[in-house]
């Protein structure tokens, strides 16, 4: 008996070399619709799937190979005599090899089709045979990718298309099938308003494998989520190497800083290392902002990341080569500042498509085997609440918002204290809050922070703080406030003659 | 004409009276094999699923209900005259209700089956119905969830069934088939040793709604990964409030280090304060352990996680009752401790099932639609390399291999001092190396570091770093090396009479 080979394809490339070959091997091809078509049209010698379930094609082709015709032939066990007596007193042919693509579910989603569109392109009797198939890989060969047909037809050649074979593509299949059913139920998901579902299925797709991880010794990997709305992560890169795992998360960190001043009409710069800020200037310009992010501290910014919310120029440009660095991102580069910049040539260089505005809604931290799970940190302050008898000033409230959006960004504990749109000193990720501020001010002796504005990612659970900034000079302070002790902090403020403000919104980030 | 239900189920719990239900509904009721022998000897009436697909259940069961019969009665559109018309013609009676649950792949899988019975337990049939009635949800109501039978008995009953509810029934539908294939192709790729597969499929459950994420104004969700290893997040709670997101996240970071530890001979207790470890204490008993891990840092504890890799005794538990403490972990409690400790009747009590093994093999961030996944961080020194001219004594080598794993298991920049088995000075989570080791002294000046080592959980850039340990007191540095200035570090080392050693592995953490 010859074998016989089932293919039913929405993606018809290179199907008819490939039903040829099989057709060379001896393979008796069984196809579908259009894919039948699309064979007998290139000269491939088929039958149609109603020559084997002696059963119309129907409802628009909603049911054609949900037939016991089909899944007989491909799921009696070759070497069970029982099995074998069944297919032969039902006349079912064998069917050793299925290439099917399913309908095109993703495609029609990034297309933006309508629901009824969207529905129709849930294909059933694909997936049907595809998990027929692979759950039968000892005996038959499932083909789910365009790509494997190659690689199938030289072994089948060579006769040595092994179970182990069979048995990754059988893998490859059940992946197939689990992405595609994951991509189905998060759209249904958005469709009933369901954030958080009782089950939680996530598919990611291989981008690039990466040199390591976060050090040598790991491997390292870099997905993307298909389904994912459009990711911060989209860049075009102009220059350089390729990027490390850990250029990719510090440049998440950036981006996510510069995505805190989307709104903002003047040009923000910040500097990232170990993911946490260590500079942020905001200026008219890309010179005048990255001249204030590069001064805020001149030593942390060596090798770091750097983010321009505008068009980099020529001079710009210049003052970033005197140091080294492994990233720089922009929305854009004027000829001559890309030139400048390319003069090393390692620097990695990154054109940003745009900040999103709507992006994921949720974050998340894996715990090995447990997945934290949350909504985006969205929100930067429920009030603006004086509560202290000196009021702050115009330009101290500008600097209030300026530096609660920098330590929304830094990890707990975290201070920063700004002045003029720069930051002057940050201390961030202490397991204790004064020690977040004094370290931020031992850190930056040589500075002066009179006039300057701290602000701090969560409330003072005492009074040493303010008493702390007091000697540096600091005369205002914004915090979420909540604290038990509140009114220690206030006081010492009003004793000080300092201003200081509740947000009401506390910004931890671990 | 009557309604019809097809029911296919392998948990059978509570489907007779579902099925009875639905008799007396007016439904007429398909069965298969197993679930029709339970209806029928429980009274339910209910015809056979060959009854409908004029064609015998076979090859054991493999192919029943893969048949235009079943799937043209269940995917035709109602309001459709060419579909209507098709199926009278071909005599397809309409089914408008299917309930299936599937063979039990998680179950068997948990139950450490054979491969040949996990292939036998792949269910084909299953996920073909409730695929198609799912996309069929506008005309027909598709039941996986023993939990909602009674709903839906209800709202049938009241004939207000919606469309809204079966779109929802649909949803979790696909919800379900997408999760099965994923355990499925998991299951493939430990097979195949696929740690890192093109596709990457992960499916959650969720295990509870937390009060809220890492600020009050986000709501927090805890996930489980079925599929996971046992997770080291592996507890029995013996008292207090439930976990907070924070809680969760920190106590990981608090299982981490003891994990670090789990082959010590001795008692090691661990404080932990937003993810970093504070202190860290190794002692012959609890009590020692967890005083020299309190003295680290009398400060940062307070309302921290304390971790102790033994059975807690009441002289401990008396001590940790004198501070503020989100957690207490640990081996075990002896029943006085145990008592003492639930004097404070918010405090989170937990016994630890043991720290694993074999956990899972990666770690992963999740960076908006993106995700880096690497190898777990599991080793901590390549070589011990001794490179100055003297040579470490016994205990400073036990003493660098202590802050070695303390070290790894902090944020990056990252610097512990340690002595004797206890923490003297760490700084985490900075932007600057020589800042990490600075704040890590001037935030313990009271401390006397004469003898103590130096742990960094990276290279050193320049020789600062030695200079300043060496002005306080400090004559041991272990360290990766690697730095194009490795030899004015090693100079510095020797012209102070300091020792070092290098690693050769790196261990950066974010």
């Amino acid at each position: 008996m010859s074998k016989r080979a089932l293919i039913s394809v929405t993606d018809k490339s290179r199907v008819v070399e490939f039903a040829r070959e099989l057709n060379s091997l001896g393979y008796e091809v069984i196809s579908t619709g259009n894919t039948f078509k699309t064979l007998v049209e290139n000269g491939v010698n088929s039958i149609t799937i109603e020559d084997v379930t002696k059963f119309p094609e129907m409802l628009d082709g909603r049911v054609k190979t949900l037939n016991p015709y089909i899944h007989g032939g491909i799921l009696y066990k070759r070497d069970e005599k029982s099995h074998i007596d069944t297919v032969n007193e039902y006349n079912i042919g064998s069917i050793d090899l299925v290439a099917v693509n399913l309908y095109d579910f993703e495609g029609t989603l990034k297309a933006g089709k309508n629901h009824e569109q969207m529905i129709e392109n849930i294909d059933i009797g694909g997936p049907s045979m595809i998990r027929s198939a692979a759950k039968n890989y000892k005996d038959v060969t499932i083909v789910v990718d365009v790509d494997d047909y190659d690689m199938i037809i030289e072994k089948l050649k060579n006769n040595d298309l092994t179970l182990e074979d069979r048995k990754r593509l059988a893998y490859k299949a059940f992946s197939t099938t689990a992405r595609y059913d994951a991509l189905i139920s998060t759209y249904f998901a958005e469709q009933v308003g369901d954030t958080y579902p009782e089950i939680l299925n996530l598919t990611f797709q291989k981008e690039e494998t990466l040199r390591y991880g976060e050090n040598p010794h790991q491997n390292g990997i870099l997905y993307t989520q298909p389904n994912a709305k459009n990711s911060i992560l989209n860049y075009e890169q102009l220059n350089g190497k390729e990027l490390s795992f850990n250029n990719i998360n510090d440049l998440h960190g950036c981006l996510e800083v510069m995505r805190e001043f989307k709104d903002s009409k003047e040009v923000v710069s910040v500097a990232i290392k170990h993911t946490n800020p260590c500079g942020v200037g905001i200026g008219k310009d890309s010179l005048e902002a990255y001249k204030k992010c590069y001064e805020a501290d001149k030593v942390s910014i060596f090798g770091g990341i750097v983010g321009i919310t505008s068009t980099v120029d020529a001079k710009t440009a210049r003052m970033m080569n005197d140091i080294f660095l492994e990233i720089v991102v922009a929305y854009d580069y004027t000829d001559e500042a890309l030139d400048i910049l390319k003069e090393k040539k390692n620097l990695r260089i990154l054109k940003l498509a745009k900040i999103e505005k709507s992006l994921q809604p949720y974050d998340m931290k894996y715990l090995d085997g447990k997945l934290l799970i949350q909504d985006r940190n969205n929100t930067l302050a429920q009030k603006c609440e004086v509560v202290t008898d000196v009021k702050p000033s115009e330009s101290q409230l500008i600097d209030m918002e300026f530096g609660m959006r920098v330590v929304k960004n830094m990890k707990s504990n975290a201070i920063a204290i700004v002045k003029d749109g720069q930051t002057l000193a940050l201390g961030c990720g202490q397991t204790s809050r004064i020690w977040a501020l004094k370290n931020a001010l031992e850190n930056n002796k040589d500075k002066d922070f009179k006039g300057a504005v701290l602000a701090s990612d969560a409330f003072f659970p005492f009074s040493d703080c303010v008493e702390l900034a007091h000697e540096y000079g600091i005369d205002a302070i914004v915090q979420p406030g909540g604290s038990m002790k509140d009114q220690e902090s206030i006081d010492a403020c009003n004793k000080n003659q300092m201003t200081m403000v509740f947000t009401g919104i506390r910004h931890f980030k671990h």
